[in-house]
């Protein structure tokens, strides 16, 4: 497998990968709920990354690594593993630039993403749902393809793109006290560290995990990385570990970790298609559900919270089993 | 019961109702798809009012009444009778200025919409799902109480009121060839006429209806009102019939009627769903339904739609009986 250029990426590098994909990707607009606000005591301001482009935040980072690419490096394609988003959005990405795209995807994936990807364009080959196969199976198809690889969130190319959200939320929002996303390998909050802590060092970061797959919060309590190696939760974008890179912002940046319940996550998800007619996944319920069950965390406070996704399976939702 | 004031709206109404308005209502977003662009071949500016106070543009016309009543007539609070949405906007308005609401509503109507209207306070009254049972409940319960009627669509004040929609859309996209909407009993519809005809009368503007509930196209077709008792459609917004007023705009300024069968609807709806990340009701998938099925007279052409509403039952979604 090709080294990845180990260096940490820099804010110089969320400004660069900024004007790299802006062409490619939206500026998704910030929405508030007056009736979450009186729920929560906190004024919320949902950054709505289910409006983006291939359906996820995660196609800042998948962008930004493919537009970077030299021309001689981007002709033998792009090759990753996901559990969904970051494979659909790599395969728009590479479509984009009309160059091949191969990502190693769990078999129990939502058939609503597999069918995405293939839209795009992307070559799916099926693992297990392990991190043990899920990588297994990706050496061997680097191996035959060739491609370049770009991990779903260690990848520095991809953290600087994930930071391009938080700078647009500082730029819609004035006067942010905190902000809150969900933690799975950490690109999005690793994004949220190296943007705030160039630009808004005073804003609060704050990470949300399903307690059932909490190895982030395991990790940030024990001080060295912890990865389990096949949680199950509803949460399918948050089951993978931290990494090197991830763990390095996540250990110096993150205020803290909360974690919430599959129930919690649930109702979260339940009540924000209710009142704020947004289609969003379990993963990006996890943060209003933290802050559900720590409202003393937030009371008071202006707090920009991070909607990563609206890829889901609508012919398997989760209050459907009641 | 009271006579209403039966001077057709004016422009000059539009106005004054947007400034009356303003302080209760959001200027709802304008949001694009690519991949409905290319889907229909048209440019789709989607007005959501579904992100709508109450979830529903039908708060702009219950505002407009509720705030213009004189302190002696808003003291004796407002009735009317709705499918669902007009009530709930009713109860909201009503609310804010914290005067009583009674609603007539059909028992059928979907449960998110009977505790929606008893969270904002309004009194519920039942009848079978029939205009004739409607209007014979609602004289009872308006006898009773001595409150102002305030009429989903017919009322004056209300077609101002939702006369603001499409004021704000033009100010908020250039260049707009045409508009379409749904169509029930015609006060969305009434209130685009009225602005378009003021301010930009080279627009076209389409009404969208179910087939089942096709009394609006039939009527267009046979130059008279042609009510239905009972129609059966999964589009619940969409069951009443044209009334003097409504019936005025709609013979006067709409270009054409377009339809649209029950599997369209739902495939139109669970498309939005998917694609755009928007929690719509099955009524205002229809205008959605009629363009997939009419690309003909869409192509090529910017278009306004409006999502008129959000309130669905999440756990009675159309696909579940798949």
């Amino acid at each position: 497998m090709k080294d990845l250029a180990q260096a940490l990426p820099t804010y110089e590098d969320v400004i660069a990968a900024h004007a790299r994909i802006a062409p490619h990707i939206h500026r998704t607009p910030v929405l508030t709920s007056e009736y979450f606000n009186e729920l929560t005591g906190a004024e919320l301001f949902f950054k709505c990354e289910n409006f983006q482009k291939a359906g996820a935040f995660k196609v800042r980072g998948a962008c930004n690594a493919v537009f970077g690419l030299s021309d001689e490096m981007a002709e033998r394609g792009v090759a990753t593993h996901s559990s969904g988003n970051h494979a659909l959005s790599l395969s728009y990405a590479a479509g984009r630039r009309g160059i091949p795209c191969n990502v190693v995807m769990p078999r129990t994936a939502p058939e609503a993403k597999k069918a995405a990807v293939r839209g795009y364009g992307g070559i799916i080959t099926e693992c297990e749902p392990s991190t043990t196969s899920r990588e297994a199976v990706f050496a061997e198809v680097q191996e035959a393809t060739g491609a370049e690889f770009v991990h779903p969130y260690n990848d520095p190319r991809v953290i600087a793109g994930q930071g391009t959200c938080s700078r647009e939320m500082m730029e819609q929002v004035d006067g942010l006290d905190a902000v809150i996303a969900p933690i799975g390998g950490g690109g999005m909050i690793s994004g949220c560290c190296l943007t705030l802590s160039n630009i808004a060092p005073e804003v609060e970061i704050y990470a949300a995990e399903p307690e059932q797959a909490d190895d982030a919060y395991r990790s940030f309590k024990a001080g060295h990385i912890i990865a389990d190696d096949a949680p199950v939760t509803i949460a399918d974008g948050l089951k993978v570990p931290l990494k090197e890179n991830t763990w390095h912002f996540v250990s110096s940046h993150v205020t803290d970790i909360l974690t919430a319940s599959e129930q919690e996550i649930i109702d979260a998800m339940k009540l924000t298609w209710q009142r704020m007619k947004l289609v969003m996944e379990p993963s990006c319920a996890v943060p209003l559900a933290t802050i559900l069950r720590n409202p003393e965390v937030f009371r008071g406070k202006r707090v920009g919270v991070v909607v990563t996704g609206g890829n889901v399976d609508l012919a398997k939702l989760p209050w459907m089993a009641d």
